[in-house]
């Protein structure tokens, strides 16, 4: 529930024009043929993530899109999508003459084709990309269009411009950041969630709620992303475990692909810690993103205590729950009991040995520096202890 | 206050991404040399109204952009811009050469300034521009760049991608509608806003205030622009009283120079009788656009009551009012009252005998179709009856 209380999934549905335009509501996949011609992409190239060949989806984009041109499906992201996969992406789609991407998928997918799209049309070294180097190319803008297509509800890649890929040389998960990977246009059509396997679709969730609350606690004057963010955690909180429980409820699916936008939508701000963490974490054990930052939450938002007591405050009072930062931690231990995450790192397969490695792989993340309390290793180290 | 209690100026600053590039913070203005050179403008012309000329900051706004290039001043827009100065301020554009608009103002100067830019890049007749013809022609994009620099906090025009330009031969208040109307940066200094006399500030607050509600108020699957939209008039109830009270209060000023852009990037969703309304009754009595929505607004929320009690019931909960659309309402009607809003259209010269005419001209307004309620002319007769 939001300011309007809809269920009806009839009523679920919307043009949304901010961040990017974005076609919301079940069935609107349909669309898709349409969106492309507007477009003028007749050879999209769509890129999806090896996991999700086993499942109807790429499919029924692929046949979708061949309504209206002619579509090479390339499915060959890794969960944690890497350079070497992104550089082979860029070459599938100079093979197939590609005129644009359908970025298809969880975070894997649309992460590896919103970077293919980048390279395929700039060329040279994706790395310069990565953030902070990003910085310095700017200006530097791929003219190749991206449609976006989310299978799951939680990373937000779908309206934002970035993408996390591995470089697996160093290895990192680095931030790859440039304004022309935001999507043209995004399809959110709830349907195409209801097959995720009740797992995946809370560690999804709770990263759904990371985006909303982490972006939040972010101490920066943006009242509407904050507005966007406290919304979204509500949102979760009220529907993540109706989905959990009943994959086919669309109208869940509805609120947290909502959710899901909302978060990174909010997330411009900067996130944390949390995302700090987890992406050394992933980089290091392989551990699914959305849970990884889900068994850090509690940890880290009581090491930034001193610095979001008011902002937390704030959030429970409009939650209607008492307005204290201790009532809001008691809710999001409640709901990731309630969703099945579990409460250690080491259940992920950290070993404490690698805390020191984990912590000054964590500091040069793109999300350190704007965490509510200034991080050093120490500060870290001390997290994951508390974590584990 | 939103989620986070900040009221040192220093901390009420921020870089947004969404809905367009925004500069946020007192004494931003100084940024406009390095804005007008990333966009590559060196001829700009200022376009703002009349009104606006006994006041520093034209020239303050002129001195600023000739540091890094050849600005010219044309300050002829009325306070109701119309079809005739759109064209005159492009005649302006070419004479000078000009490669982009500065628009400066309070809507008069943003509109006629975002008008000038469409008409300016594109040519021809500007009322194909005029919603509903605009649909047929959205594919036509004027080139020429937008910085927006707002000097009230009511309008949002700064933010969005539509200008109210009045037709004179009609006369009607259209609806001007083109993506390309939206600026590429916004500066919002809320130092520019702090000569604004009390009633200016009353009157463009309840602007702020009109957009942030009735948008939220459209029966729209829109959490986004709806969270927005509930925190942006909280925070006019919060602040208004303030900035009209001490105009300097630069806090105020911030939070009402904030809720101004909430309300303009909320009404994506649409708005309704009372901007119909009000469109009529300038076009007709030539009244202060935003104190005639501001007089409007009770008896719109009563017409609008069964079918909007339970939006307006989440908004008073969220402002810790009794959970009731008669709670709302009876705080909107105090607002109005502490800073000076008269109760009466007839306060604002219009006649019983123009109710006819008037509802007739406010039906095909863009914005009578998103009104919750459906309206016809009986409807809005019975509107401005209850209002007089």
């Amino acid at each position: 529930m939001t300011f309007w209380h809809f269920d009806k999934i009839d009523d679920l549905k919307g043009d949304w024009l901010f961040p990017t335009e974005t076609r919301f509501g079940a069935g609107r996949i349909k669309e898709l043929p349409s969106i492309l011609a507007s477009l003028n992409m007749s050879r999209p190239l769509i890129v999806t993530d090896r996991g999700l060949t086993a499942t109807p989806l790429p499919e029924l984009v692929r046949s979708t899109a061949a309504q209206t041109g002619t579509p090479l499906l390339w499915a060959e992201a890794d969960q944690n999508p890497t350079g070497s996969q992104v550089v082979a992406g860029t070459k599938a789609f100079h093979d197939h003459h590609a005129d644009g991407v359908i970025a298809l998928g969880g975070g894997s997918g649309l992460d590896c084709g919103k970077a293919v799209a980048l390279l395929a049309g700039l060329g040279g070294d994706l790395w310069r990309f990565a953030y902070p180097r990003s910085l310095e190319v700017q200006a530097e803008r791929s003219p190749v269009p991206i449609v976006a297509i989310p299978t799951t509800a939680g990373t937000g890649a779908e309206v934002e411009a970035s993408s996390i890929i591995t470089n697996e040389e160093i290895p990192v998960k680095a931030g790859i950041v440039n304004l022309s990977m935001m999507p043209k246009v995004v399809i959110a059509d709830p349907e195409l969630t209801v097959g995720l396997p009740a797992n995946l679709t809370a560690w999804t969730g709770m990263d759904a709620l990371s985006h909303n609350l982490e972006a939040l606690v972010v101490r920066q004057f943006h009242p509407m992303a904050d507005a966007i963010g406290a919304v979204g955690v509500k949102m979760c909180h009220d529907w993540l475990p109706v989905a959990v429980a009943n994959g086919r409820d669309l109208t869940a699916r509805s609120y947290m692909m909502a959710a899901a936008i909302m978060g990174a939508t909010s997330f411009v701000k900067g996130l944390g810690a949390m995302h700090a963490l987890s992406h050394a974490i992933g980089a290091l054990v392989g551990s699914q993103h959305g849970l990884t930052n889900a068994v850090l939450m509690p940890y880290v938002l009581e090491f930034n205590r001193p610095a979001i007591e008011q902002p937390v405050a704030s959030l429970a009072a409009y939650m209607k729950l008492e307005p204290s930062f201790d009532a809001y931690l008691a809710h999001v231990k409640a709901l990731s009991r309630t969703v099945g995450i579990p409460t250690r790192i080491t259940d992920l397969g950290v070993k404490r040995q690698d805390f020191e490695r984990l912590a000054a792989m964590a500091l040069p993340d793109f999300n350190a520096g704007t965490n509510p309390r200034k991080l050093d290793v120490p500060s870290l180290v001390s997290i994951l202890q508390a974590a584990s």
